[in-house]
């Protein structure tokens, strides 16, 4: 059975200025993400555009996917969308495209409680053979899921784990405690690229940090010194990492998505990595002078010259 | 050119128990409901399951509504969606199929402020020579639409109105002002069917109760009282409605859009129109018990024996 | 009994440059509200500094209130604070200066559920014989009350009514037909002064308008031609009161009570009533610009060449 | 100059049936902390009840804290009130009694952006000689402190620390960082007691946790093993007193403040430290079957036999 822990970073997508998909770029990206050592991509997240790709553009994204990554480690997809049916279009797609996992929030934008959320992974499931994440998003889907709920989904065979981007550490502490004690049935994962090392500290499977992108081999460098339980190395990793996210304070033209994951491939273009910092529809990418901003936090990581 | 304005219900969906469309129980409402005299029918809103439909439940939902409806009154269609790239395969689809009118959220999931909000206006609208209304819905999209960006948006021809589900009574009257003021480029719709006729007081070009599936003559009753100043009908039907809606009180196993749309989709069996009150995926369906509370509230309303 | 009805506008507090309490613009502002015929007042409300106020500055604030008043219109007193023994302490001392009534919130800070929201008001009332208003103002308590409680709490005598601020007129309408139904045993009075007339419109008792110290003549008159079912005259005033309540847009010097409680008070100063506009510690008084735009608002308004 | 790290427990207050101050208790609760080596101890805070209590039992319960704690470790006072004049008064009263510190919140009730936050800061610091903490806990005072604004406070000398119960563990690392990069101007402590072991990974300088009143002894068993670097230990410690932070989730009669002080008060009265579990009005007292939960935890935890 594959797999899913350690570093897996969310895939940040590369376009061209007319916003069509940058494929070279999206390569280089990934490729060095792999050759650095993590130890799993997750396409089609929050970072990864998820909720502006067409189906086409999923399709896109997902086949570049699986062709650069080619077997070397495991490839979740995200199949984020409002309500059930619509999600499963996205799982039969993906099942298409040939993945390893999928990663699917709770519903949104029309609510209706946890006996809703529940049902909704119980169907989504019941569509696919696929290993399925649960991803925990509130800031973006305004339901937090319940520990007890994601447990016994664990225990059932629903999910195989969590990717918590909650900002709920105390939930994902006892979360943590619960699953250990279930004898360990989620790989539990922190989307907090700023207190991975906490996360590490309370027992957690493995990252999904967006920075890693940018820094893939400090994140593996961390989850190293984790394994061999050198916690001096984890927090000062972590500290650096930690500076390094400040990119993401830099911008000032806009804010949210476009700040985050605009600084992320603002980083990437400055890096020489990604040929443009293009964002997807409605989004503005970010601007020159954002762009030496973050250059200079870039340079003063080491990152480059 | 196309009016909207008056009573513009938001057409429920009718589903066989098996989940599939039940055309027969659809066009029974939609019949009913433009025989009473209703203004327009407004498909695939948040009461239409726009967040539940994959491309082939809208396309056969926007056709059946197109052939019953059979030009008697504009039909207007809610392309709702995450972001712009994804809303616009909407658009394209509505165009096809051949509509009188779009309405279209803020963009949501991953948020970015009032420039992004405007830019995603723009960029729908100039795809498409459909006119657009904004919905305002900040209960399932977490942005409040500001005023003076529908005003601005109207003025220019971006926008042809707003559908106004933003709960905030004091803002909706703060832009009914401004709209007056500006020579009223923008048809301002309430969607708060308990508060109509405060909303008509304040000048508002008709409204979009998701009760009228329900009782559509009592809000074409008060729209008429309205256009004839009778201000004391407007309010003893408001009255009348009003008690009518709290058939969304009686759900206690469900929350949520499976209490509310619930409902009345419960109220249109129980009425003969409707075969189901089968709800989309992962919604259940309210049980008998409050399949009888609702029926009592028909009863003392009046709408059967 | 004492009644409780009609326009009982929410006294905005009159501060020295140097911060102390200035007795004759407060009595300046009192008598030209009650001269223009309102039917109560309401002292230490959210826009009366009840948040601001020391026990000694209450005490200088209500006793100001009681001589200006002079028995001419019933006295409400707002004893607005974190838990019950705090409100209690507010109650004994009202009692002592002796008003007409008392206003209390739910608790907040630290907060328990409704079953907690129902045992301090029964908490409080146990403690006095002033009759009692519920005040319903979830955006500075966080806690919105239920209606099903109100009216509980109104048909066992524990309240006497509600001042309605909770931005929420759906569940305002369902409260003032169930209070009817129930034989009206509460007094139910809006707080949002821009739309008053759906509030008359759905048969509320009254109006806690904060502009109605600007323009207390305008409110009365509304008043009035509900009482005579002059419902063009109802919503015309409201058009007008709503466009003078556009001063609270003015500031962009502060936010929030600042903005809002500050353009009142330089509201009052511009029109000769108050000698400052100096706000209360923490609160930034609004700048000479913003004032300069405030008294265009009152020029086109008619309240002042 | 006092210095304020380590641990610095929240101090919970004792009842008797009546309501009165159970000052036997107090004293064996907190002799029983300070013995078990707790580096301060934080009186009138959230968990002490800061917001329930009158002006009289304020001072009741700062003398007491002082008479037990006498010199034996630093005592600090909460100062929570809504607003500045407010919070002044409680200031004059600790300096009366005799505290080594302060503690204060943002304003709330009545807000307006940082600042007014800034300036309540001000204002309550130039009242007073004593050194003074802010403590960002947004959940009450629905405001989050930025990280900019406390640590130019602290690099003016307004504020020497900072009680961390913002639930935002990425915000207050960044804070961690800043603050040392700015030569440690602020002691920085964590008030989550379910994650202290990530806080200290990040370098904080202290804990303030509820559960110590439980646990005094474990809590500073951690501090210890993070002095020495002991990670092993300080993670495993967290552990097991994450597992005894379950007694929080037992209540099934009440939620927030009422569970979670609740339970502890409960917990201190299983232990036989506490006469009671008596809450303060308007929270009810945990009942016989929650009480048993909680015994039934303790018991797992080695707290009791």
């Amino acid at each position: 059975m594959t797999e899913f822990r350690g570093v897996i970073p969310p895939v940040v997508v590369a376009e061209h200025e007319d916003g069509s998909f940058d494929a070279e770029s999206y390569q280089r990206g990934l490729d060095r993400m792999i050759e650095a050592g993590v130890h799993g991509v997750f396409a089609l997240g929050s970072s990864g555009e998820g909720a502006f790709a067409t189906p086409a553009r999923r399709e896109e994204i997902l086949r570049a996917t699986n062709e650069v990554v080619a077997g070397r480690v495991p490839v979740l997809a995200g199949v984020i969308d409002t309500q059930t049916d619509r999600v499963i279009e996205h799982v039969k797609q993906a099942e298409k495209i040939g993945v390893d996992g999928i990663v699917a929030t709770a519903p949104f934008y029309a609510l209706g409680g946890m006996p809703q959320v529940e049902q909704h992974f119980r169907a989504v499931k019941a569509s696919t053979d696929l290993p399925m994440f649960a991803y925990d998003i509130p800031v973006c889907v305004h339901t937090k899921l319940s520990p007890a709920l994601l447990l016994k989904l664990g225990q059932e065979g629903i999910l195989v784990g969590v990717k918590d981007s909650s900002g709920d550490d105390v939930s994902f502490r006892f979360l943590l405690q619960d699953n250990e004690r279930a004898g360990h049935p989620l790989s539990l994962l922190t989307g907090h690229e700023v207190v991975v090392d906490g996360a590490y500290l309370g027992g957690a499977d493995g990252s999904v940090p967006g920075l890693a992108n940018v820094d893939p081999a400090g994140y593996v460098r961390q989850w190293n010194a984790y394994q061999a339980g050198d916690w001096e190395t984890v927090r000062k990793e972590q500290d650096r990492l930690s500076d390094l996210m400040r990119i993401v304070m830099v911008p000032s033209s806009t804010t949210g998505f476009g700040a985050g994951v605009g600084a992320f491939k603002t980083a990437l273009k400055v890096l020489g990595i990604f040929s443009s910092n293009q964002m997807p529809e409605p989004v503005s990418k970010l601007l020159p002078a954002e762009e030496e901003g973050i250059a200079q936090i870039l340079r003063q990581a080491g990152l480059m010259d």
